[in-house]
């Protein structure tokens, strides 16, 4: 098995893109891509994208985009796992390259959920749901996260401000993200006195609705330094990708507080990695709510279960902290838009390990990992990249 | 590179399932690949499928399958690319076993089109073309190709008949397959007397509209010997599988009525297995219209431009003939569940060359070919399989 390095990343800022569609926003990640790589060609691409079938009557999206890129010909196809679809995405480029049936592969994530020509994005987003035993009873995505945070604040007897740290910590890193949708930094005021969206989860505790592509090159580790030669970016290699699945409905959890698959895909990872928690300089979780947040933390193997939110609390999870979280401003300030944030953590995580974050760079990170999460729990990929 | 095998396939009658849900086809479809196997469990679930988000409210659709099918926990992707959703799949598949990151790995292709709660089936297809120069427009799928059709006729001066051969096949073959839609053999005069849709194409240069799912299991081919040991089947091995992209817009193409993806496929497929046309004992094509088969024959290079009608007149694609086509049935008779068309076409094709297609069955049959086109051919999907 061949290994798989990133020469490549890029992104567009993620905000409402009334003025771009579908191809132009994919087409503007993959090109600065391709440009901070150094190829003019690739041999396939694979795009992670959840709505655009729902939202945009635009299925077949993969050969769009490619012919749109410049890129006719190549392989392409759509990847989709709701909210996980980028790095499910990034997966599937993984498996082209190791198998050795292509060297240059593009993985890009992209989502248009604004200024949309067909249907409604809160229906949209709730196809990441069982749509006979979840959606169909009415209630929505935002909804299902609201069950579980109040049954998390009910069983760990945790106070209801609990989370707030998760979403002052991301705004803060946002705040220094020029691609990020959010750039003001909030404190505990605003986070309390934001408006209730589904009790108790309020508009601070939720990630917004927005547009946005980020596109990633990737090629064999053992030709990685033929595309670095001359060039400002050191390659990063993807030491370890695991996808794991659980049941859509949340009602057939055998643990609601409990992510199952996040917790056996960061278990794949370690094993493949040889890396384990402790090592991990900094951490880019799925905060599409904040108490995504708290259970990933618990699952992924850095706090005790019920103790996660305390990492917020006890700013742990800052630039500085023992494990710094959405270093770029998370789903929650730099924005979420749904199958392209795989690959935004994906190129985030490179600009960690290559030392282009900025003011938020994390002092001599060397292994960063991402983990991407669909619906309420049911696809969970964990991938671990390291220089 | 690993070689893949197929050893185990599933599928369900094609028809409109008014009864079944999209879970319900596709567990059975992979429950009875995964019995034919002798397989109780999987690494990997990869679904081929167009319109699920569009028709169903339901995205997120390989966890949900995987979870229903008895197989929480596995890796699950859908993979989308218009009505090559199937073959895609298939590709992934294949890149995953081939990697060596999974050992047995689940294709599956399923399409509900009949009786959804959502949208317009027309509408629904129409994504696969351009949404914002084509569909937005107002032209739909069978109107495209309703043009190439026009096109053909025109510029080769072919007689509107020229296309009834295909469509007689279809059915004559579908007749004797239980899986097929629609199993009456038709004659010249069904042909001419055929409703119009799109002017020139019929009711029978057509495909329908229906509900389907079929299944493969695939292994290693270094490790199927080991499925197969006291097992009916013996396991099939993919010689070939290449998938090229071409413009969605058919008005930006190079020339309309030339396939440049089939051609470029078709070519990479014939350089990977050492297999020129003249080994391929029968062609699973995508006769989705009629005008579709000959463009395809044309373009893989069973037959010179602007002649491959004549293959259809000359009945040199029935079962004892030249190049035996859709010998099940095709998209035409068997019907096209449109993701799920690709994994039906592999299927069909381990059916001949394992000696179980029953009357249909090709003699001989040693080398196979799969076509799985997607749009109007901006996706094309192509395998070679031998035993």
């Amino acid at each position: 098995m061949r290994g798989v390095s990133i020469v490549g990343i890029g992104q567009t800022p993620v905000g409402e893109h009334w003025d771009l569609s579908v191809r132009h926003m994919a087409h503007g990640a993959i090109s600065a891509a391709m440009h901070d790589a150094g190829v003019e060609r690739a041999d396939a691409l694979f795009v992670g994208n959840m709505l655009s079938g729902s939202l945009l009557d635009q299925e077949h999206l993969a050969a769009l985009i490619a012919d749109f890129s410049g890129l006719r010909g190549v392989e392409a196809a759509k990847v989709e796992a709701a909210c996980a679809s980028g790095a499910a995405a990034l997966r599937v480029g993984c498996m082209a390259v190791s198998s050795g049936m292509h060297d240059i592969v593009i993985v890009a994530g992209v989502e248009k959920m604004t200024d949309t020509p067909s249907g409604s994005t809160t229906a949209g987003l709730a196809t990441a749901a069982d749509a006979e035993y979840e959606a169909a009873q009415g209630i929505t995505f935002v909804g299902l996260n609201a069950l579980l945070m109040q049954r998390y604040l009910y069983e760990y007897a945790a106070p209801v401000d609990a989370f707030a740290g998760f979403s002052i910590n991301a705004h803060r890193n946002g705040a220094n993200n020029p691609n990020a949708m959010f750039r003001r930094p909030i404190g505990l005021k605003e986070y309390v006195n934001a408006p209730m969206i589904a009790s108790p989860i309020n508009m601070m505790d939720s990630s917004p609705v927005c547009d946005g592509a980020a596109a990633v090159v990737l090629v064999p580790t053992e030709q990685a330094s033929d595309f670095t030669v001359g060039h400002h970016r050191g390659a990063v290699q993807i030491l370890a990708s695991a996808s794991v699945t659980d049941t859509l409905a949340v009602h057939d959890r055998r643990d609601v507080l409990f992510l199952e698959a996040a917790y056996l895909s960061s278990q794949k990872a370690y094993l493949q990695s040889g890396v384990t928690p402790d090592d991990i300089d900094f951490f880019e979780l799925h905060d599409a709510f904040t108490i995504m947040s708290a259970l990933s933390l618990e699952a992924t193997g850095f706090a005790r279960r019920g103790e996660g939110w305390r990492m917020a609390v006890d700013e742990e999870i800052g630039i500085g902290g023992r494990l710094p979280i959405s270093t770029m401003g998370g789903l929650k300030s730099r924005g979420h838009p749904v199958g392209a944030t795989g690959v935004y953590q994906i190129v985030e995580t490179v600009q960690q390990l290559t030392g282009e974050a900025g003011k938020n760079q994390v002092t001599h990170a060397r292994i960063g990992m991402a983990q991407n999460i669909g619906g309420s729990g049911a696809t969970i990929v964990s991938h671990i990249l390291g220089v």
